[in-house]
């Protein structure tokens, strides 16, 4: 038999563990592999520097190689480079979230035109089993919901400003210390690395394309170390959830955001950098994979698993794994986040103490909001006082409204509570 | 195209389940379906009483079903069922645990010789996606540990008799007349269920043969509340947990017993009839996968998700779903119980409260095994003391030596524990 020949785009921490992991399986060869710099010292058991190039483009026009593996993240020159080499006749695996959401519709329509697969089971979640069981396992499943922590990093900031009782800043530091976050924090704290995620992810559960301009985002910088606490009194945790779901109209309502969940929750035990997804279908009820969500080796598995299932049917031409195949030709219907319902809780610091209480319940009842938490502790010495308030299910705009009307307090926190 | 045509043999909670499924795909047609009884009323939608046949041989020789679903449990009579429809050329879907555990190394090699697959995602924990990503995504993987939760009814036991106090025969009672523990409740609370189920999964995660009769099994019907109040003021739990795990000597040590597990062990919060399964490999880490473990609807999502992919493959004769085949020509080595190393929680009643501390010390201590938590909580007034140990991991024969030493006194209960 002869043996299913590799080229590798990029090797940093994914690509140096999927290297070594293909080591173990004598019928795959990694044939090239391209890296920024040559003559940088790697320090890989049984790479031989005959196997780098700089130069991308020879390894997507080399004739022998079956399958590219992409590990250079970021959009250029990622999306060129795999454009060619699905035009030479390659298969794709690729970990690139950010690639995927923002030109996924495109690759994989080049992919389908020339009986190419492009897996990618890396870019979401690291190491869990993920996107391959969607699309085999529970294949037969209406998946109409999906709620997850995808990004390790806030999720270990959050973890951590709960433990404790520290605040976003000083536990960033320390992250940024550790390597957990990046010096420039931004893709993962705002929320954009979840995004990415969520929008592949909710395509490929709901079989609708989910575009990442209609996904709403907002990140965790602004949770303080007081609606940790609050929420923690109240028997929540605050977590950066994506969340995906969808109706029989094919509204997909699609998103990342903080949310204070239930402690019973699935996600509430899911700490430091665990990812995890709870899958909600019919006929499977709900189903929820954890693990780890980056990191050398978990992502390498992944990789390894997909370059694994194109190697098992590579001879196949006209058939080459008919289940992973992404077609997505129904665009889901976006919801803006304002004509969405949802539960919130409220951190409100009154200027006066007296009738606060009645003011905040008289604009909600007006706007037909019930309360179905109120926690006030005490009133300081200069008559302020601090009021913790969790809604029942409301409209966003509606309780963007509210917000508006208690303009002689300061509104501190505002985030939305899971059902 | 032609449609798949599928044959059913019995129609029970997962057969309705999955014809009930079945009727979204419109590439599939269940042409024959096997019952006991043929006159028995059914409230199922657009079941046509001429799909129905007592005679479930007329199905596994019929020529035009390619694939059998067997859902009638137990060995007799599938296994000769199974055995002819194979010879048959039809594929099989099975949800049958029992018949795979003690039948599958020769039912494996019969379906090998045919050229056809047998798929079981629906056999080993319900919904939840476990055999096929095991086989798939996660093939690059040496996997060399699963702790699992298999068995919903004990799950459910266990959790009731924590949450409220009550002794494991109050709760069996409420269990059956909720319809979560059968009559004879011997299959589920003697752990033969779980062992059924690890027997299979640790062989497909290992692929080393596990034999069912080197599986280590003990139920839970000798765990009190006692023990569960004394588990948890130590900071663990009690659960049924089913535990493979091999070496590099292809030592496989697979066994279904009650243990103490950390609060804060990713199996602690499975609750009810929750199962859960963790698995350990390299290089994925350690991933959980969690949800229902058994149910009409989740065990048809399994049985559906492996007509699916059968259906994907159906024209390709040679080369059919070749990362799902089954071939475990190598047997792992079997451990015995008393060989093994474990952590223990031993539950003792002395007559004498003087001294006995310093005698289960020094029995210990000659054996070189040390305690990790000691717990005496009040001498009664005869005299006569409760003592709690836990101990650091010792071999299993040493604490029988230990509890054999123990001969003046009680020995409650003697329960492992995981690291």
């Amino acid at each position: 038999m002869s043996k299913t020949k590799i080229g590798i785009l990029g090797l940093g921490t994914v690509g140096s563990g999927v290297f070594k992991t293909l080591k173990n399986f004598s019928d795959i060869e990694v044939v090239k592999i391209s890296v920024k710099n040559i003559n940088k010292p790697r320090n890989i058991d049984g790479l031989d520097k005959s196997l780098l190039t700089a130069n991308s483009e020879e390894i997507i026009n080399n004739s022998e190689i079956d399958v590219i593996v992409e590990l250079m993240g970021g959009v250029n020159p990622a999306y060129e480079l795999i454009k060619k080499a699905l035009e030479n006749g390659k298969h794709i695996v690729t970990a690139n979230k950010e690639l995927l959401a923002k030109h996924g519709e495109e690759l994989f329509k080049i992919a389908e035109e020339h009986n190419r697969v492009i897996l990618y089971e890396a870019a979401i979640a690291g190491g869990i089993p993920l996107i391959m069981p969607i699309k085999t396992i529970l294949a037969g499943n209406k998946i109409n919901k999906i709620h997850a922590i995808l990004n390790g990093t806030t999720n270990y900031i959050l973890t951590k400003m709960d433990n404790d009782g520290v605040s976003y800043e000083e536990v960033l530091k320390e992250a940024q210390e550790l390597g957990y976050a990046e010096t420039d924090p931004t893709g993962d704290v705002e929320g954009f690395d979840a995004a990415y995620k969520i929008t592949t992810l909710a395509t490929i559960a709901f079989n609708k394309r989910v575009k990442i301009e209609n996904v709403y985002r907002e990140g965790i910088t602004k949770i303080r170390k007081e609606d940790m606490a609050k929420a923690n009194e109240l028997g929540y945790k605050i977590k950066l959830i994506a969340t995906a779901t969808i109706n029989d109209k094919n509204e997909a309502d699609v998103r990342v955001h903080p949310m204070l969940i239930s402690k019973n929750a699935n996600l509430a035990h899911i700490n430091y950098v665990t990812n995890a997804i709870e899958i909600t279908g019919n006929p499977v009820g709900t189903v929820v994979l954890s693990g780890a969500g980056a990191g050398e080796f978990p992502t390498a598995s992944s990789v390894v698993g997909d370059i694994l299932a194109i190697n098992s049917e590579l001879n196949k031409n006209d058939y080459i794994l008919p289940m992973m195949r992404c077609r997505h030709e129904e665009n889901a219907i976006p919801v803006n986040i304002n004509d969405t319902f949802n539960k919130y809780y409220i951190s409100i610091t009154a200027p006066n103490a007296i009738g606060i209480i009645a003011k905040i319940g008289t604009i909600c009842a007006n706007k037909n909001i019930s309360l179905s938490s109120i926690l006030q502790k005490e009133v300081f010495k200069n008559k302020t006082a601090d009021i913790t308030v969790i809604t029942e299910k409301c409209q966003e705009k509606l309780i963007k409204e509210v917000v508006n009307e208690l303009n002689d307090c300061t509104v501190n926190s505002l985030i939305r509570v899971a059902e």
